[in-house]
């Protein structure tokens, strides 16, 4: 197995993403690491002991968190995040993954790698955390702002199989996000998209709540990105906004000093389970070939996770199964 | 100044209405509460000794919570709620609550009270809470789902006058939910809104995160009714989960629960900060006549409250103020 790895995209890169590269060679012998990015830089961090299965692909340019997605895609043909994207193209790697721009990641997946047929538009499937930390894979989350009720439709075709394929659920249980969980509840994209997935071949349980996310009421959830982004920030900014102020109680005090101590192991532990980066990579699917986005803030173990989930990947044949479902309709 | 109050509605009617109605008019001798509702029913509530500020009509119909609202309204034209609001189109009441069938009540506001000339939708405001307590004026969280770029241009002018008026803010700022806060950001509902929010005689600050609404980022937050119900339940779920796990934390051994007592009563504070039930009534904004929504579950607190919210906006001339604006263009 191949996978490339953009090493300069990141907030972190190359450092991070090199050495977790690195680690993830050194425990999955059966994978090759191709670190594709500037060669001294990438050297200087690997160290002098490289294993086998890491190979190096120089690229002279990086496409930056500020550059324009589609003309950087277009102009920087030999951008570190291009070439990956080209690897994949041209069957030298088997999946790609990279923590830089995702609109350019996005873009490059599209443009250089293409879309599978019959796939209106690709989603970021993101996972998004839950209290039992089986998390609940969230297509889209604001890659796409406006949705038509038959993209949401592919969204949940997607997200079930990999579910189904990556992580052995049975019947991933589909839900779309609405204000109320009954049948006719919604705006007119919601209540046409509902009609739709009755009629998939998913096993849909209907509308979901965001106020339930957090309990995983759904295994794979539905939305247009404008709905799921703001979703996803009013969650982070609650859970973050609360850890702030207990913080603030926290501190008042000698004696709250204390009391805090001796729950603070456990509330760390709690604001851990809320981080939705935490989780590892995000899949593109809709995409013929593996495209792995990584949270920019991508650290050690966040490129390592992600080297494994592009693993089970190319071993479940995910994209061929997806590609199958679709054509099959 | 005479307020109709619908006596029937909400989880805990009459006894929870009739009491804070009681209340309310004894604090503030100046305004008649006319209590709408079953005279029997409200005459045990309300005690022997009955203010005379206090009065009652008699209705023998009520709208039930699950009353499908346009048929209710139609046909149950002596129920308390519809004739609560035709006392306001008749002039016999300057305002109405109700805590009942939210459906329904906006139903009656629009077909009984009737809606502002020059008003597309009226809209239902409420207060989100924020961290310092001020609050932040929502419009719209759910009663309408689908908006036009035109309606929330509307939502944000009714939105601004309801904030200078009854909150006394020289310059509400008025903001645009949205992903992100960069003016190109959004879907295409927020694109043309944003336009039309920048050219308005009103104090548009741009787009604005779900993330940072706790902290109040503005004083008027404008959105469509999709987007903004899901923004409320994902931040009520977040509290939500967050408090039930705190309490699991807490409990868990003898050593924790002593800790726990320590903060407890600066934790019970955060709690009920967080709770958007605790702002009073929500304004019907864009009728021809004051109409509040109290909470389902209002309670003696709250009625009293909105009883307060709704002498200011008769005081403070609400409706002719957005009837002016409105008209102006």
């Amino acid at each position: 197995m191949r996978i490339a790895v953009d090493a300069m995209g990141g907030d972190h890169a190359p450092s991070e993403i090199v050495k977790g590269a690195l680690q993830a060679a050194l425990e999955m012998p059966e994978v090759t690491i191709i670190l594709v990015g500037d060669t001294e830089q990438i050297k200087t961090h690997l160290g002098a002991n490289v294993p086998s299965n890491v190979e190096i692909v120089h690229a002279d340019d990086v496409i930056g968190p500020d550059d324009e997605p589609v003309k950087a895609v277009r102009r920087k043909k030999g951008s570190s995040m291009v070439m990956a994207g080209q690897m994949v193209r041209d069957g030298q790697a088997e999946a790609m993954m990279s923590a830089g721009n995702t609109g350019a990641l996005m873009t490059t997946a599209l443009l250089v790698v293409g879309r599978l047929e019959g796939i209106e538009r690709p989603a970021l499937g993101t996972m998004l955390p839950t209290m039992d930390d089986a998390g609940v894979l969230a297509l889209d989350l604001g890659a796409n702002m406006d949705a038509k009720p038959e993209h949401l439709l592919q969204y949940a075709i997607m997200g079930s199989i990999y579910r189904a394929r990556m992580n052995g659920l049975d019947k991933p249980r589909v839900g779309l996000l609405n204000v109320g969980t009954e049948a006719m509840k919604g705006n007119e994209l919601t209540k046409a998209a509902f009609d739709l997935l009755e009629a998939a071949p998913i096993h849909f349980i209907g509308n979901v709540e965001a106020r339930d996310v957090l309990v995983r009421n759904c295994d794979v959830l539905i939305c247009d990105g404008f709905a799921g982004n703001i979703m996803l920030k009013a969650m982070e900014g609650t859970a973050g906004t609360l850890f702030k102020t207990l913080r603030d109680i926290f501190s008042n005090s000698l004696i709250t000093k204390l009391a805090a101590s001796v729950l603070m192991p456990k509330l760390r532990v709690l604001r851990k389970k809320m981080d939705y980066n935490e989780h590892g990579g995000a899949p593109l699917l809709g995409i013929n070939g593996l495209v792995f986005k990584c949270h920019g803030s991508s650290d050690v173990k966040a490129v390592r996770n992600t080297v494994r989930q592009a693993k089970l990947a190319i071993q479940s044949n995910l994209v061929s199964s997806i590609a199958a479902e679709i054509s099959r309709k």
